[in-house]
């Protein structure tokens, strides 16, 4: 038999106490302690103007908070918590506002704030709730160490008072590595030098705030890991972060970090910056120094930063280029001259076409950008093929061992990529190569020093709940968009500059070998006009 | 001249929308932009009813409201963000919810609900909000250092997936302790072992969720740490957390780890534990290894834990207790006899004294405890100037050196408390030593084999905005309840039995020496017999 309803009495009150409000928070509350979905249903109001918020964000409309619900897994959904005050506002007869502060069992407090109105069928319902739960200690799906620092600035610097996210690939003294694998890291030694990379933020005056999730050593773009969880995405709720930088852009776009140090083998940093609507940029190859970092594919592997602003991109991009080519006559020359490949907006969904489309036309307009000349880049289905022949080889070498020694531990899309990596023909890699320095000479002529334009990925945030079919076809897509800035080694930038119906989605700027700096500059000039 | 108020366009409104309420609502997003508290005073209702919640808890009232705001710096008040996205629930023509999503400057996102209501002078003004701004990474306050884990149980055994705040003084391996100290912490080097109280839980299957910070040295009992912050109080919003424990008290009171691994050496746990309403226990001095441990006063210093539940703390002494101890006689041998003293319920304020007074006879009317005995404890201010000596002649001992080579490092008020320790006569030490082991005798003699009763702290949790002058003699008083266990090496639990107006108050419980468990259990029945 249930036990009967406790009302709770009210800390304070005004107006006149309509009859029945009480007990119905009490049975909502009720509902909650027994995560009776159905009964959580009927205490919503129906209808698309029903609003639920808390830390993840606003759901509008019953149907979208009765999926939030659904979504909660039986066990996370229930919440054991008494009623520690209770303040009832009466508006008229059939209006209160309802706040309440909880004692959860887990510890801490809770706050919820509530609209309650009478139905015409004379049931008293929530209209809107603010929901806001004890805080923890760490969020894991973005993080998997943090402190106050993690490791402090080692000089002052253009850098001061940044704090930076250090992907989980980057060797810090004292710390292992995990490489978004549970098993790798239980098995990893600390590290017995800082890499290259952090040392450079860290000599320029930035600290570490932590280290950040990424997807499984890094093959891959979703952000999705299987152990850790799906990191928030702030721009847009229950969507897909990007990845595999997943855990640095969530922890700045979140304010947790203003540096992600991050790396783009295939688009890790771009990716992530477009769903996010951050300033990304994967570095020219070879320009940053990779000693400490966890290879995946050494032949398109970049180290880059994620960011808010374009001024702490480049301070970061400064303080670690390499000196020698800061100075170039490249990195001097800034590219003047702009580009566009149709057929890499048309590999893009509809809606980032016309975003596109739109967005460079009011650009050019408006005077920020010359009109771009329309190239071919040639057929981007084998300039697909090379690419990935070769990231998958190299991915092998890198983890074949490791992953050969551990089966069953890696989750299943990451797993699906490596088994087919392991059965890489040494012929069909060579022949590759070849392909691939072939391809290079012809992107290299065909852009002819000028700074290619495309989405930075083909489609805006995908739902965290899309079918895996789904998100593999999001994929192949966006490897189209992104594989030519490996192919070539050059830099490329992502301007969070567009958005889809609230959405963004990245404008990506890739520049010859060396114009790092230049791009960034060419960016922050297009975001300050826009 | 002030920039125009743009008022922004509501994404959703139900109902025909009220003149200036939209006005309204931009004004109050200016007043907070420029942090203008008079505008902020005038933009919230009047009176005793209006409400403002946040994380940090519940303010009923507009002068609490306008008391925190006033408390807030000028630069941590400023709030630079834009509107993402905003609906308006118009309720009548005089009231109406509004629900914005803002996007701060500094990342994330925040939610704000608030209940607009028309005055009869014709303004409109907030009388609920519920804010909630982006979440933090870390909470400095609490912790230092934060992991998921920090390091993993090293086996699987009775505290299996519970997980642990460190207090700031144990040493972990490859990690630096730093005593609450920024100047200490940089000059650690990482620890090459495990101290064994964290090994003794790591050990039973409980992992390490991170550092939590202490007050500098453990020497206070405020939790106000001047370089780190006060951490909250989830059972006192705007109360001391209680030192020097602050950091593992409010990590366990936030949910945020299930057993606070602290030191005790004149209260260090007892007076957290009473202040946050938690279990706490001071360990039977020696009775667990304090290797690994940094030193404050090691003839009073003590192991010990804070946690929700008797049964976690249960099973985390039973882990970590010398084993000899736990089958000796004394530990088997449960005390049926309890003793109060008057002197030491006169030591505290009247409100914990009647809390105290009136619990006991609660406890005894229910058959839960017999009648206490009287007992005469003798002259409380020469026990306390006795274990104050040894104390501070200890406390010069274990880090004079490092005060007198840092000068300018220590936060006030344990700078002096070092400053008079420093003056430590070596004459007056050694009569302190002859009359401590004296009162030692005295007080076992008194005590005869029974538990003394009396409150874990002299006072509730005072404000944290309360003088120095208050605090000191806070310190006082409940220095006076606390030195008996030290000076009798005596364990002693603070259960969260009492309250005092919301304000929890711990029934301290001190025992013969090894009846640690048993104390434990003696606090659970009382617990779930109250």
């Amino acid at each position: 038999m249930p036990e009967p309803l406790v009302v709770p009495t009210p800390t304070s009150v005004t107006g006149a106490l309509p009859d029945g409000l009480l007990t119905a928070f009490a049975g909502y509350e009720d509902a909650l302690a027994t995560n009776d979905l159905a009964a959580l249903d009927a205490w919503f109001a129906p209808g698309e103007n029903t609003l639920r918020g808390d830390a993840a964000g606003l759901l509008v409309g019953h149907d979208a908070i009765s999926g939030f619900r659904g979504a909660r897994s039986a066990r996370s959904g229930t919440v054991a918590r008494g009623i520690r005050s209770l303040h009832v506002r009466v508006i008229d007869p059939r209006h209160a506002v309802i706040v309440s502060v909880n004692a959860p069992d887990a510890g801490g407090a809770g706050l919820l704030t509530q609209l309650w109105s009478l139905s015409a069928a004379g049931d008293w319902q929530v209209e809107v709730a603010q929901v806001a739960g004890p805080p923890a200690a760490i969020n894991p799906t973005v993080w998997r160490l943090v402190g106050n620092p993690l490791m402090a600035a080692a000089a002052s610097g253009t850098l001061a008072g940044e704090t930076i996210a250090v992907k989980d690939l980057y060797d810090i003294i004292g710390f292992t590595v995990g490489a978004g694998n549970p098993a790798y890291l239980r098995e990893a030694s600390p590290a017995t030098e800082t890499a290259a990379a952090v040392a450079a933020l860290l000599g320029a005056g930035a600290s570490v705030r932590g280290i950040a999730q990424t997807d499984e050593f890094a093959y891959s773009i979703a952000g999705d890991n299987e152990h850790y969880g799906t990191p928030p995405n702030v721009r847009v709720p229950g969507g897909l972060p990007g990845g595999s930088s997943s855990g640095p852009a969530a922890a700045v776009a979140l304010g947790q970090a203003s540096i992600g140090l991050a790396t783009d083998t295939a688009g890790s940093i771009r990716v992530p910056a477009s769903y996010q609507g951050l300033w990304g940029l994967r570095s020219t190859h070879g320009a940053v120094d990779r000693a400490g970092l966890l290879p995946l594919a050494p032949s398109f592997d970049t180290v880059g930063w994620l960011t808010r602003t374009p001024g702490v991109l480049r301070a970061a991009a400064a303080a670690s280029l390499d000196p020698s080519q800061q100075t170039s006559a490249a990195q001097a020359d800034a590219p003047t001259r702009f580009a566009v490949s149709s057929a890499l907006v048309f590999a893009c969904d509809d809606d980032v076409q016309d975003v596109f489309v739109a967005g460079l036309d009011r650009l050019t307009r408006a005077g920020l950008l010359p009109a771009p000349d329309l190239v071919d880049v040639g057929d981007l289905a084998e300039a697909l093929r090379i690419f990935r022949a070769i990231q998958m080889a190299e991915a092998w070498k890198s983890n074949g061992d490791w992953v050969t020694a551990h089966p069953g531990t890696l989750g299943a899309a990451v797993a699906g990529r490596f088994e087919i990596a392991s059965r890489t023909d040494p012929a069909a890699e060579a022949e590759a190569r070849i392909a691939l320095a072939a391809a290079r000479e012809r992107l290299d002529a065909v852009l002819d020093g000028r700074i290619l334009l495309l989405p930075s990925a083909s489609s805006t945030a995908p739902s965290r709940h899309a079918n895996p079919a789904a998100i593999d076809a999001t994929r192949t897509a966006t490897l189209t968009l992104t594989s030519p800035a490996g192919i070539g080694g050059y830099p490329a930038l992502s301007v969070p500059l567009f958005e889809s119906r609230g959405k963004p989605v990245g404008l990506c700027l890739v520049g010859p070998r060396h114009t790092d700096l230049a791009l960034i500059d060419i960016g922050a000039k297009l975001a300050a006009g826009r």
